[in-house]
Parts: C-alpha cells; sequence; structure tokens
C-alpha cells in the first residue's frame, strides 16, 4: 500500500477502520479474481470505501453540504448514510481518482443501487463478509458470495432491511431499489 | 348505499370484493369516529377503493396506460400494486369524484406514501384490518388502530416489507418512504 495514501487514511479515518478497509480489500480482491474483474479497480475502489468515515462525526452534515451533496432525509436522519456520497467526493478531490466506476462504487457501497455494476457489488459485499464481521448469517453470505454474487448481495440486503425494522431506523429506498431489481432478474432467469 | 354505484361496482370487481369494501367501509367510518374526521369523504373513499381492481387482470396494464399512468418498474413486475393509481382515474372518471383528498387515498391505498393524510391512513388500515382479514398478527394491528394510527400504519407496513421479502415479492419504495416518515415522526415525539 502506498505509504501517503495509508497514512493519509489513517489520519482521517483512524487505524481501526484502516484495518478494516485493509480487510474488505483482500475480501474484494478474492472475490475479483473469482469474477474476474480489473484487480486494479478493486484495489482503489474498496481501500477508500471508507474514505468518507471521518473520525469527526459532527461535520459529516457540514462537509456533505460544503461538497454539493444532495443530502436527502435518509442521510439527515441517519448520518451513517453520508459516508458514502460524501467519501466519493473525498476520493475524486483528496485522493484524485477519476474513474467513475470506482466513484460510483464508493457512493454506494453502504445503500446498493438499482442495476449496480460488478464493482459495486463486490465493494458492497466484501466489507459485508470481511473476516472480522461475525454476525449471525455471515457465514452464509460469505460462501454464498463466491458462488452466486447477485444471491449473497441479495441476501445481504434482505437481512438489511429487517435488521433496520427491528432496530426502528431508516432504510434507504436505493437499498430497496436494489433488492428489488435483484428480485426481478432472479425470477426472469428461473 | 346508492343502488347504480353498487351495481356498478359490483359489475367490474365482482361481488365478494365489493362486500369487502364494504366492510373497509365500515371499519373506516368507525376509526373516523374515533379520530373527527369527514365521514362523507371516508365513505366514498373506502367504498371506492378498490374500484380498479377489475376482475379482468389481463387488461391492467393497458388500461393503466390508456389513462396514462406512469407504470414504474414495480408495477410492471406487481400488477397488483397498478389497481391504487388505475382506482383513483376510475374514481374521478367513471364515479365522477373531484376531491383530491379521496382521489390520493384511493391510490395509494396499497403502497402508503411518504407524509400520509389522515384520509390516507383511515383507508389504508381499514384495508388491512377489516373484520375478514386474518392473517397472524392482525388482531394486534386492529386494537392498536384504535390507540395509535400511526403506531399501527407503522406495524402493518413493517409486516407487509418482511412479507413482501419472505414471498421473494417487490417492496414499493412508497412504502418504504412511508415508514420512514413514520419512524421520524415516532423518534421526534420521543
Amino acid at each position: 500500500m502506498d505509504k501517503q495514501l495509508k497514512e493519509s487514511l489513517i489520519e482521517d479515518i483512524g487505524e481501526k477502520r484502516y484495518n478494516h478497509s485493509l480487510r474488505v480489500m483482500e475480501t474484494a480482491i478474492d472475490l475479483g479474481q473469482k469474477y474476474c474483474t480489473d484487480i486494479d479497480k478493486i484495489k482503489i475502489a474498496a481501500i477508500l470505501h471508507d474514505c468518507g468515515k471521518f473520525m469527526d462525526r459532527e461535520n459529516l452534515l457540514k462537509m456533505a453540504y460544503d461538497f454539493g451533496i444532495i443530502v436527502d432525509t435518509c442521510m439527515e436522519h441517519n448520518p451513517e448514510l453520508i459516508h458514502g456520497p460524501l467519501g466519493s467526493k473525498i476520493a475524486e478531490k483528496k485522493y484524485k481518482i477519476k474513474d467513475r466506476e470506482i466513484l460510483e462504487s464508493i457512493c454506494y457501497h453502504t445503500t446498493g443501487r438499482e442495476n449496480m455494476t460488478i464493482l459495486d457489488k463486490i465493494v458492497y459485499i466484501a466489507d459485508y463478509i470481511e473476516p472480522c464481521r461475525n454476525f449471525p448469517g455471515v457465514e452464509e453470505i460469505r460462501n454464498l458470495a463466491f458462488k452466486d454474487l447477485d444471491k449473497s448481495i441479495l441476501l445481504a440486503m434482505e437481512k438489511t432491511i429487517i435488521f433496520l425494522i427491528g432496530e426502528n431506523k431508516i432504510i434507504h429506498p436505493d437499498t430497496v431499489k436494489a433488492r428489488n431489481f435483484l428480485v426481478i432478474k432472479s425470477n426472469e432467469l428461473r
């Protein structure tokens, strides 16, 4: 890993989250090899996926406004949802990433979106299953990710929606649209 | 009930569904009395809420197009979702209803929507709890509807979302937006 990138990331998001990003990157590389995807893109997207998750949470909303991010109702009421779109802007401005596919995969790594790219999918699910994740059911999704990527994402999203209902938290409509898209696709393949 | 309206409704949606509409109307009237809402509006909205649920299912999509309804991906893949918006058009054109609030409550009675009106809420939940509904958990929601309308709708929507996940069916984003709105409102009231 580039030393300057590492230092800058650790300064912004802390060492613990940096180590999580390294694990996401390793998982994403494994998935990239399985699904024959551009490994260089995967590395950049995965290591930077949380670059908007600043330790200073209080300024997240202000930073989002400063970067011209359209802060929707969901983000207002669940600031956790800001770090994807914000990270995409930080990756572009601070880390000089120009590739739209990488920037979008960072933007949508928490919510997902309708008709995800293969890079979106790999970053999303690698973040969900990296080796230190240990919530109930993760092992099933971890195994599934290497067999049927879409199915693993569908299951992950449905678990997320049910979890958010139980926690009385906002469900982002993008997650529901992403999930519906996968349901429609799987029904069409039957 | 007006004889002509009754005959016309039975012709379009069948006697079984007409009887369901009568039960929804009775339930909605009870709720309207509890929540001091315009009973005349409630009667019209409730008796007509399913007027777009034509027995001839095959032509639903065609009729939606004919009425200029924007058929979204959800409706395309779950034609059950068409009858709300279609019913709203039928109520306007065939039954000469001009009141926007009534027409909208018919339009959104299946999915709900963000920031529902009191009429939207009463039609939605009356449809969910009318006396012949007997799925697991309905009794809890039935009781709750007369104590805390918002809470009963929140619970009904969450049960619906979880049911649709289990059935591998499309979840309309409007339902999620309606549910999020109620979550935010209840958190603000705490």
